[in-house]
């Protein structure tokens, strides 16, 4: 495994490879690497010949106060994490790599309107712009067959897809699967941050979600009454500070009040200043 | 030469000519092709091995009071005049395979921010919006090498160039003179649309920007002093109706006031319901 800094380099490689006939699998991460992470490689390494993963702890996506300074980072784990996984090549370019034009701003932006304004779109302002914009960068930049991403973030899924039906972006966008602790925690690069008393109480999380679809396999269609019963469970917890609790649509990602139709059950919460988010599939 | 009207059959044949190893160019145009088009073609197959023209009128970047309806168009002779000048595909998509979503709408847009917001992007508010999203779409659907625009309309060059630098997109934005009629008239498909007096006062444009030149040749580093010049020789004309002049950096389009840098002189006026465009670098 390689690890290339500069994009020059890594259009390079991507040309070679591409030269051999080989098809590529890009895999955008923020670094601070889990098993969630590993298992989209695997699926890259499944469906292209070449894995590039990207390490950039994107400027343009967080909010003036939110963690962009102490998001954790670790490149030498990380390469031995990803090179176990079967990465080719890790893509880590530095902040002036991608925004030469100064510290971390952009004259343009990729914005995508409707399915960035409910759920977390709502609670972070400008957060889905900064995805956008990174991951047509990188598309640009890596030129893969297909992109690999996890539906913990859901609503980037959706949003991500949105944008490559928009602009004819040519590259597929492939969401796999959330990856949990044994103990149900969706894994996230922001659980290092929490307390082992906080660690406790986020399993609240995955845990409502299950009692909520368990009520929706027993016959409950009612949006509104699921939503009250996820948040009634998070509250009880008292380290929990809940952000939203909302059931969408999952074709567009619009707010529910009857289940009719293939739906989003998403949510957000904060343990002191780490916020977590989850989410589960309401089959009908 | 070819006429293709979908995206699959576009991609299909840049396809075929990138494995047998060609470069490809794409020359955008709004269709009804004059002189200046041609010289874009020409520049193209110069400079790549296969010429692409994309002829589509853009909904997106017609402001709600403008000429969408009465742009014209005319396919069967601008194929005639394509081919002629050398193209070897014309690529003419309708505007339900470009928007499929509904009625020349899209929920993802390419927004290039500064340099859009002086000239024309501060008249036409969204102008610049619909050429950077549909110039991002043409440019996913052909991947050219190389595209190839006027500099009548110079800051639509500049926003582009920034937006290809911003967005690390794979192409190289390839800014070509303007191309004139004899007397001097700039080529616009919108000239068609002049009554016999309109289209003799209209030369007032190139002529103040001739005027404008020739002053800063023989010292004059006055900004305001000739936008005041060229305001007066164009208000000289009863039908001409001004609408901007304004000098400014070629970099950044930011306004000057005096020329100590490479500068745009740029102007729109209009004739009735024609707003004509032109402009000139001016030499220091």
């Amino acid at each position: 495994m390689i690890i290339l800094h500069t994009i020059a380099e890594v259009r390079r490689y991507v040309a070679e490879q591409r030269a051999g006939g080989k098809t590529v699998g890009l895999v955008p991460t923020m670094g601070y690497l889990h098993e969630g992470h590993l298992s989209l490689v695997r699926q890259a390494k499944e469906q292209c010949d070449v894995a590039v993963m990207s390490i950039f702890v994107n400027p343009l996506q967080f909010g003036p106060n939110e963690d962009f300074d102490a998001y954790p980072r670790d490149l030498e784990r990380d390469a031995r994490l990803a090179e176990s996984a079967g990465v080719d090549v890790i893509f880590a370019p530095g902040v002036d790599e991608m925004y030469p034009d100064g510290g971390g701003k952009s004259l343009t932006y990729v914005d995508v309107e409707a399915v960035t304004e409910t759920l977390c779109g709502a609670k972070r302002p400008g957060h889905f712009r900064g995805v956008a914009t990174v991951v047509t960068k990188l598309f640009n930049i890596v030129l893969p067959d297909r992109a690999f991403f996890g539906l913990k973030d859901a609503q980037q899924v959706v949003v991500l897809q949105q944008m490559v039906r928009d602009l004819n972006t040519p590259v597929e966008v492939v969401p796999c699967p959330i990856v949990r602790e044994p103990d149900g925690l969706a894994m996230s690069s922001r659980n290092v941050y929490l307390s082992d008393e906080e660690r406790v109480q986020a399993l609240v999380l995955s845990r409502s979600l299950r009692m909520a679809a368990e009520r929706v396999q027993a016959g409950e269609r009612d949006a509104d009454a699921l939503v009250a019963a996820v948040r009634e469970m998070i509250q009880e917890q008292p380290l929990a500070k809940l952000d939203y609790v909302q059931i969408v649509s999952m074709r567009d990602l619009s707010l529910l009040s009857t289940l009719d139709q293939p739906a989003l059950l998403a949510l957000a919460v904060k343990f002191g200043k780490t916020r977590l988010i989850d989410n589960i599939v309401l089959d009908i």
